[in-house]
């Protein structure tokens, strides 16, 4: 199921990968590209590229630009006078590896083959994502970011970057990321999972454009947003009021609450716009990633990697990846050396604040970047 | 799939529900019945009853007796000597209305049909699981429990009990419960409900015993773990320990942390031990209950209530019944003029707390009842 977004416009650019480009668990891509959107103009002494990762599930657009008009997954954080200015940087962002929206991933063609990877994809894990977008800038001419950043799965790729190419960044932004997933947040993800492997539609991994394994998709998504959101923003957004009457069905157990339309709406939305093999590798590389196996420790690997300043955000209702992870690493990356910003917010709305709350974001992100 | 516990042993006694047994949201049951345990002697006057309700899955055997010397689901809890002292009180714990562990519920047979209810069962609520209980104390011939006892679930039951029997307890004891499911709660249930729903071997609750939607009970199942249990705990007990060999498979996406295999654990024994349709009858229930439904608020319900002295016990780890709604839930007491005390306890189990930390909770009921 090769999803490509509907849009009349398309920034998209393409870098190819290395031939054959390896993967980190063992495995190689042979033709691969990433896809990657751009704002901003490269400065004559290449040393303004801010390259930006995504969470699980974003393409490259990340704003609206004059190719492509349409708002993008950070719109308000990127663009003229926005805390990642492109009046003043080059922001590269990424299409992860083993996504869905350009760049090669498991619903790619194996030039081996001539058909879809699906279940035959190599093992993807974040370092690959890393490494992918440090092939994106090098194919760019360029051999240092000024910084990266990146949120959620991108907050746990920026630490994989420069583990693996130390010195190819000078600072590091890791928004409500870890250096290794908890036990809570594998045992989350592999439920998800589990409801994708199960749906009969799946079908090991060969299901149709025309019926995917949309049911285990819909509960993963589900899933997904209770984590990616909090208790106590959902308390003030929807109490306990009732679904509204589209919803009603006769069916026994249909939906009664405003919570269940909410959910409702998220899933569909999500079934239409993401590849279930895909998701399936990604979300196992998150619960695999453990920037402790790059060194004797965290800190050893951070002293390595010649990140000269950091800045760490963090959310006290992130369920996910709870701001305890944040802190943690910010004293690594302290004790490393990197002049290092600590930012625990308290947000309400979870884990998915980067997306809701740009002020505060846009505020710390401005201020480390000045 | 009428449910028994497979053992030599069985210390069920049964009431007969009233018939008609009117329901709360309408329709009624005929020749219904209360299966429940019982613990220590009747004093002559009566007045020694310690009424206890269950989370949403256990059976009335709460501890084990001489004609059951199983160990129960609150073993260590109820017993000589025991912070519910079956020396001095004549303890009832009863199987839930609508459950599958000897009580009437959708696996039992619907004598209008001779065939089992299934989803024709009556609506559920929380209301009627109170007023079962309430008939099992009548059968006895027993006017006023001296205290009713519940956590999770049972901590609802315990306040929808007197806001429809006023005096007919006088004491109260809600552990880990709430006046009305948050929606964070809702969507829990309403995901875990919806993997059942869309198991085809759910079959519109027509499945079979051999056949029953097992991967829907599965991911039921490991999402209640998720939110019984808390991150902190599984941190400390399984942090990133691989899956034992057992589970290690070479199916694609199989298990490979120790979170894994737990939660597998707990899923196989669910499937085994719990009926599907009772599942999703208790947890709807669980998720329209809304004590203010009694009243012009919760405050004047509980002042009809004529409950004389109330503990409140919540946990801070606890993410589905999080402790902002047992402290509010004092404060309403308090405010109604029942002796309220409320015990915030700091354990590491989350909700489930009730069931492991017996010494702490022990402590608080043991001195309330002293």
């Amino acid at each position: 199921m090769a999803m490509t977004r509907e849009r009349a416009a398309d920034a998209r650019r393409y870098a190819a990968l290395p031939d054959p480009f390896p993967m980190w668990r063992g495995g190689a891509l042979h033709g691969a590209r990433i896809a990657y959107e751009t704002w901003g103009a490269l400065s004559a002494a290449r040393d303004n590229v801010i390259l930006l990762f995504t969470g699980l599930s974003p393409s490259a657009h990340a704003a609206a630009s004059p190719s492509d008009p349409s708002d993008g997954w950070w719109e308000g954080m990127i663009g003229h006078g926005c805390a990642i200015d492109s009046g003043r940087y080059h922001v590269v962002c990424v299409n992860s590896l083993g996504s869905c929206f350009g760049s090669t991933g498991p619903a790619s063609i194996d030039p081996a083959t001539g058909a879809p990877y699906r279940v035959s994809f190599p093992d993807l894990s974040v370092e690959d994502i890393a490494r992918a977008g440090f092939e994106v800038l090098r194919s760019l001419g360029i051999e240092r970011a000024h910084t990266i950043i990146g949120p959620s799965l991108g907050g746990m790729v920026v630490l994989a970057f420069p583990a693996q190419f130390p010195g190819a960044t000078r600072n590091a932004v890791s928004i409500s990321g870890t250096a290794a997933a908890s036990p809570f947040a594998i045992a989350l993800r592999s439920i998800q999972r589990e409801a994708i492997l199960r749906d009969p539609d799946w079908r090991g991994g060969s299901y149709t454009d025309e019926r995917p394994p949309a049911t285990g998709m819909r509960i993963a998504r589900k899933l997904g947003m209770m984590t990616y959101r909090s208790a106590a923003e959902w308390r003030q957004r929807f109490g306990r009021q009732p679904a509204g009457p589209e919803l009603r069905s006769p069916e026994p157990f249909g939906p009664e609450f405003a919570i269940q339309s909410y959910l409702e709406a998220h899933a569909q939305r999500f079934v239409r716009a993401f590849d279930p093999n895909c998701y399936l590798y990604i979300s196992r590389a998150m619960d695999r990633f453990d920037l402790a196996a790059h060194g004797a420790s965290i800190e050893e690997v951070f002293a390595r990697s010649r990140v000269e300043r950091a800045l760490v955000i963090g959310v006290e209702s992130d369920l996910l990846f709870p701001v305890d992870e944040q802190r943690a690493l910010s004293e690594a990356l302290r004790k490393a050396g990197a002049q290092t910003t600590f930012a625990p917010l308290d947000c309400l709305e979870g884990h998915d604040s980067f997306l809701i709350d740009l002020e505060r974001f846009g505020r710390e992100i401005s201020r480390f970047l000045a």
